[in-house]
């Protein structure tokens, strides 16, 4: 874990100094260098350290970034884009201080096209935000990661959440993006058809690309109708191999099921506690159903029969809105839950994703090796995509056992590339998991590399993520 | 278009011998210098002139493969990947000379993961072969261009077809890929999770970079469960913005429509002499719904409404598999059988995509176009992506008319990008679409050459193709 929370300074104080000084006279208003203000912007929500940027500016348009990044350019000043700093591996960290480009106040949705099921938001907008402006039309944007998330950021890191195993990840749902390149240019990543063949698909180098190639200002998603039925279910199972077994044969079995979330007992003893829930501590799968009434009802009889087949304990069926609200909502809240079972603990989220066929052997071995590690960490996962998270629990100031916590999160990440699987399925590299890459992609590593020096020469887009240069 | 059927030779020829005699020595029996089998490999399908490689060696190997770009990057030599050489926009040319790399005979079956609906293939695998491999264990491949093209040739190209609607193109259906670098270095993109935020998505870079970057080599592929019910029908239109309108509103409606085609009277009349069918010569939506029958019941209940309303002239059910075959063989044989209206024409096929709220505009202004300048060509398309292809018989030898089938096809392009659309939805960029990139993407067509040159420092990769550099 790094140590520092001041920016180890590759970049001279000087050249910082003046494009602060630039900002300062050019927005005296939307520009901060208080700590408290710094502090938000640098990594405090999981267990990075914060590195805290010199600065703080808050763009209001694309034109804005886009002088923003010509002034740092001219000086060389990192730049660390932000949208609601929810990102878990340390993205918005600023290693080599820097300017933080805030995007939050970006939040206008510039066009819904309910034509073609799209729409184009600035990059500051939420998916609440979205989802709540869209609801009258009758549309809904499916990418929901447990934060409130900007779409930009979304992007930005290839967000995910409990309806990607039926609608996508954010590679699935963006159309096109607006991206503020290293030079200051602006520049259209796509037009607006559903498809094309028409050169590099830099629409998809850019989603996950986590700030390193440009700034994200503006994105193009695909919508979805919301369905005509909905039905939700909680399902408790007496092994977490069943649990596991039962979303393995559901997708195997091509139900177009929405949402297969694996909640294990210690989960559910936090979600309980912390959403006032009274669920059976058992390993769970939470389940959702979206299409017209007879397609759900033959996607749940389906269901139904391979979950018995596992030793399930019973369905038991939300049909109110609000229940369903309450369900999803304790689920995305998971990660802040998991911190009421030991109060006062520091959490390292950490996910992995594994083709499906091997997803129960790399749970029950995580959740041995927890044991075996003598470690506490509940288990939570999109099960339907092979992506499951661990958030271990642990003492900050106890050196041993955060060497036990590195030592299980450094085996979980080779387990699952191991299994021809993922170090992370959805919360990005950042600086959490750079360590891994080398083993995942190999040489084809460099391929990433050589792209990043082509696009950012001067490496001042989000320095020191993803990999080192 | 291009007039010389000799190679522009920009490749010292002295180079290119040393690289033949190196590759003779090598594989005696595999290597041919022989005009006709280099025609073969040239760009003879379509409009563009061939412009024939300076010899065609078939590769057994990803190691052979590298050893063929090591020699190749020695000396300078371009390299061409020639997978079954059906691509449209002259792609497999050779406008410097060079090596075709032919991986047809690398055609094995590596993996199939039925489990996680996955397989890996070598790259000159076709989809047909595969399919059939396939069939006794339910699944099934489902993008289909419409020649039998090899996967790694459909990677390459980002290719897409008459599914894609409902299963997505290569885009989304390419889950990993073996490349051979242009400095000889194999890769694999990415490993076998369906979802990963592990750094930037070179499998999207890769596909669809139509060999400017690498060769494929081998290709794992996402696969689908055989649908338990399939419903075909032939709907025939009053007019054409009737059958427009009712693939716009069934997308719009969020029907998970399998397949939704159109063929306009003159495609049609093509497709009853070329594939002897008895269809009213009118406008006419090719559809396909998959699902369960009670799903597929609700389905076609649902469209049938939504074509009345748009004065369909009632619809011709294929309930037998062999009936359905017939029908997309049909469909599948377009391009060949509009040459039956004009024997002796030649044939310039062109597509373009725009977003589909925008579809019958630009398919009714692109038929007025057509008669405004006298042009004859068929339209057909995959409305359900708004993405649709003219195909545009003339007389090679009247340098008039050339001049006005040229203009159209500018004209067509041009007319999609005002849209938001695309100037190619699934033919790719190759030679033929150059002209366009620049008004598609404007300063976001640098990026794309960025990359390349950081990929490709030689420029031996598929030089000539997508941009200049």
């Amino acid at each position: 874990m790094n140590e520092n929370n001041v920016p180890a300074h590759a970049t001279p104080l000087a050249a910082v100094s003046q494009v602060i000084e630039t900002l300062k006279a050019r927005w005296p208003d939307r520009i901060s260098t208080s700590e408290a203000l710094r502090k938000q912007h640098a990594n405090t929500f999981t267990w990075h350290q914060p590195q805290l940027p010199d600065a703080v500016v808050f763009a209001h348009s694309t034109k804005e970034v886009q002088e923003i990044v010509r002034l740092c350019a001219a000086h060389r000043v990192p730049i660390i884009p932000f949208g609601t700093g929810t990102s878990l591996e340390g993205q918005i960290n600023a290693p080599q201080g820097g300017i933080s480009v805030d995007l939050s106040q970006m939040n206008e949705i510039l066009s819904v096209f309910p034509g073609d099921l799209a729409c184009t938001v600035q990059a500051g907008v939420t998916r609440k935000q979205l989802n709540e402006y869209l609801r009258d039309q009758g549309l809904f944007f499916p990418i929901d990661p447990g934060a409130d998330a900007s779409l930009g950021g979304m992007a930005a890191t290839r967000a995910s959440g409990t309806n990607a195993v039926r609608y996508g990840t954010m590679r699935e749902n963006v159309l096109s993006l607006t991206v503020v390149l290293p030079d200051g240019r602006a520049v259209r990543t796509a037009r607006r058809a559903r498809k094309s063949s028409a050169g590099y698909d830099l629409t998809r180098l850019l989603v996950g690309s986590e700030g390193t190639l440009g700034v994200i200002t503006e994105v193009t998603l695909k919508l979805s109708g919301i369905p005509e039925t909905i039905a939700a279910a909680v399902c408790p199972f007496e092994t977490l191999a069943g649990a596991c077994d039962t979303a393995m044969a559901a997708i195997q079995s091509g139900i177009p099921i929405a949402r297969i979330e694996l909640l294990d007992e210690l989960q559910i003893k936090a979600c309980n506690i912390y959403s006032k829930l009274t669920l059976a501590e058992a390993p769970t799968l939470f389940v959702e159903f979206h299409g017209s009434r007879t397609s759900v009802d033959e996607q749940v009889a389906l269901f139904e029969a391979i979950a018995q087949d596992n030793d399930a304990r019973g369905f038991q069926w939300s049909t109110k809105p609000e229940e369903r609200t309450k369900l999803w909502q304790a689920r995305h809240d998971a990660a802040f839950s998991c911190m009421v079972l030991k109060p006062g603990a520091a959490v390292l989220p950490t996910d992995v994703c594994v083709p499906i066929s091997r997803l129960a052997e790399c749970v029950l071995a995580t959740k041995e090796d927890l044991a075996r590690r003598n470690l506490f960490g509940p288990i939570v996962g999109h099960v339907g995509d092979g992506n499951f998270h661990v958030a271990v629990l642990f003492d900050r100031d106890n050196a041993e056992e955060v060497k036990r916590v590195k030592a299980f999160s450094e085996a979980l990440a080779h387990r699952a590339i191991a299994m021809d699987g993922t170090c992370t399925g959805e919360h990005g590299v950042g600086q959490g998991k750079m360590a891994y890459l080398d083993a995942e992609f190999g040489d084809a590593l460099d391929l990433m590399r050589a792209v990043k020096r082509a696009i950012d020469l001067l490496n001042i887009m989000n320095p020191g993520k993803i990999f080192a240069l």
